[in-house]
């Protein structure tokens, strides 16, 4: 097991990182602190590992609730669930929530560990390969509004994030691929060596092998904790971790919650920025084609859907709808080159409008 | 005009009293951060004010939103109004939000505000007593849920406060009654000098005397402000505020939203937790009657439901699913004399069923 320390001051906590860590009771006894526990799960990842989680919360007075599985359940009435659950059973302000499952069920129990009572105490345990490195990093968490993701939330940090890499390996191979958009992103975004390194070790994380699963893992969550430690409520670094998702944002949401994978999503988004990169001319048509290549490598869709599907105007206003706008102006991230990214507003709104009718 | 500050460090505001401040644009122009203000009040409020509030922020990109009014409307689904409004009128993370209401309205801005886009700036414009004394001060934000009050919720800080004290004009005799609740409130649990006061100047309060109204708010404010500086997420000492609050959340829940109000729920609850404390031992009854009296003379109910409206099985049971209770047992603020209140969970719980059943 390696452990990794997200520095927040008050609000630090600890990420573990492993195989079969899943039912491990004395790993997590020392964060909780009340007796009341509330497993928050969904209807795909119960069945999996529902009682084996139950296990390590048995000393405690545990409670469970399995939510509907998917992003287009990520909102306010299916949050309502988790609130009718921990008032019906009497929780109180000592209580502690746990996510079990992928970034949909740990932003959403996160928001309701948030909100309930003005705020208790929760404890990731990501299922997913997108949650193990992202979601499980920096505590932002929250719901979609029917016109933009994560508009309705919080930050709250957990007591401690248990990752156990064996539940990788009842992941499909399609949200493999979703949790490798992201893995990839953070090489793009700030580490070079660790872009080179997934180039050569890709096949072997398709394959699934723990020990490359597992340092993929860490240098990911590395990498986030890193910038979240700088920057815990994306005054300005933060905001890096962004690249490909005000597209990506825009593909999700008009293509209706659920039917692209976020980690899809971003997948193609970041190809926009890329190509968005390229006609500025900050980033060359070789890094290009290496950026493309590890994408399809990873089985993930380079292109976002056709003009059909989403024309120029719906994506600009999808994209203007999305969070990161500020005064009008929508903020993206560009890529310099491969492991150096920033954020700006400060682009030619026609080679954006020339990157969405040519990079479909 | 007079300043009070309320010292939160990074968080800290001031809150403006005096007559004729609503539409003062140079009292608010230096809180209001970007160029989007949302204004979000209700029917009742919205004929009287809202034209006035507008003018205060002309210079800005001013929208508003007019919400059902009343406690039964304390609830996610209002909120996901002011979402919509926001959400379709693409704010962005800059936006401010103005509460112009009552206390349900600031409750429900402080939590949209908190909660879109994980956290953006607001003004509270207190228009009714309660709120001017209450929660204008300790960034306390949410709505209900059926089972339970203000159970979901965040601690979220104004950017300022303005209290025009010119709004008491045009409020309901029954609403400034409830108001007076929590100003009496604030001379029992921590200044008998200040309820002496009370005792001398009540009759100048009903007759809505300006001077005299402004200097209750203005200690009101000062009590609150002294004690959430000095522990403003509730860790101990501000739980003293909830002096006859599980009694009357208890009493509001029961009675079904909006039939007791919050300031007459407070009355009747701490006159058993007065006489509960006399039970104890703690308070004499000539302390009792002469508390019981101020309440009488400020037109506030005394007596709680009678028991084939609530019994005591129904009432312990909503004060069990109240905020207060840790472990099982439900906390209480209790009297030692008056100007001296604190917090227990340490009573006999035979002696809680004999208030129930006695002072009614």
């Amino acid at each position: 097991m390696k452990t990794l320390h997200v520095d927040l001051d008050e609000r630090s906590y600890p990420i573990f990182i492993g195989q079969g860590l899943m039912g491990q009771a004395e790993l997590v006894k020392p964060y909780v602190k009340g007796k009341q526990v509330l497993i928050v799960t969904n209807t795909t990842v119960a069945p999996l590992y529902l009682e084996s989680c139950e296990k390590a919360f048995a000393e405690f007075d545990v409670h469970s609730v399995v939510l509907p599985d998917g992003e287009q359940y990520k909102n306010l009435q299916t949050l309502n669930l988790v609130f009718d659950e921990l008032i019906g059973k009497r929780f109180d302000r000592s209580c502690t929530l746990v996510a079990l499952g992928g970034g949909v069920i740990g932003d959403m129990t996160g928001f309701a560990a948030a909100a309930f009572q003005r705020g208790v105490n929760f404890i990731q345990m990501p299922t997913t390969l997108l949650s193990q490195v992202d979601s499980s990093v920096g505590g932002k968490t929250g719901v979609n509004h029917p016109m933009g993701k994560n508009m309705i939330g919080a930050f709250h940090q957990p007591q401690c994030v248990v990752i156990d890499t064996d539940t990788l390996n009842t992941l499909e191979d399609r949200q493999l691929s979703a949790g490798l958009a992201e893995v990839i992103k953070y090489g793009l975004i700030v580490d070079e060596p660790f872009f080179e390194w997934l180039e050569e070790h890709l096949e072997k994380l398709l394959a699934r092998d723990p020990q490359t699963l597992s340092e993929a893992i860490e240098r990911s969550c590395q990498n986030k904790a890193k910038i979240v430690a700088l920057d815990e409520k994306e005054a300005g670094l933060r905001a890096l971790f962004n690249l490909g998702h005000t597209f990506g944002h825009a593909i999700e949401a008009g293509m209706g919650y659920g039917n692209w994978l976020h980690g899809e999503g971003v997948s193609a988004g970041t190809m926009q920025a890329v190509y968005l990169s390229k006609l500025m001319g900050l980033l060359s048509e070789s890094d290009e084609v290496r950026i493309a290549k590890i994408f399809e490598r990873a089985k993930l869709p380079i292109k976002p859907p056709s003009s059909k599907q989403m024309n120029n105007k719906q994506f600009l206003d999808l994209m203007a709808g999305d969070k990161k706008v500020q005064a009008g102006k929508i903020r993206l991230v560009l890529l310099k080159r491969i492991g150096e990214a920033y954020v700006t507003s400060d682009y030619p709104a026609a080679l954006l409008e020339q990157t969405l009718t040519e990079w479909r």
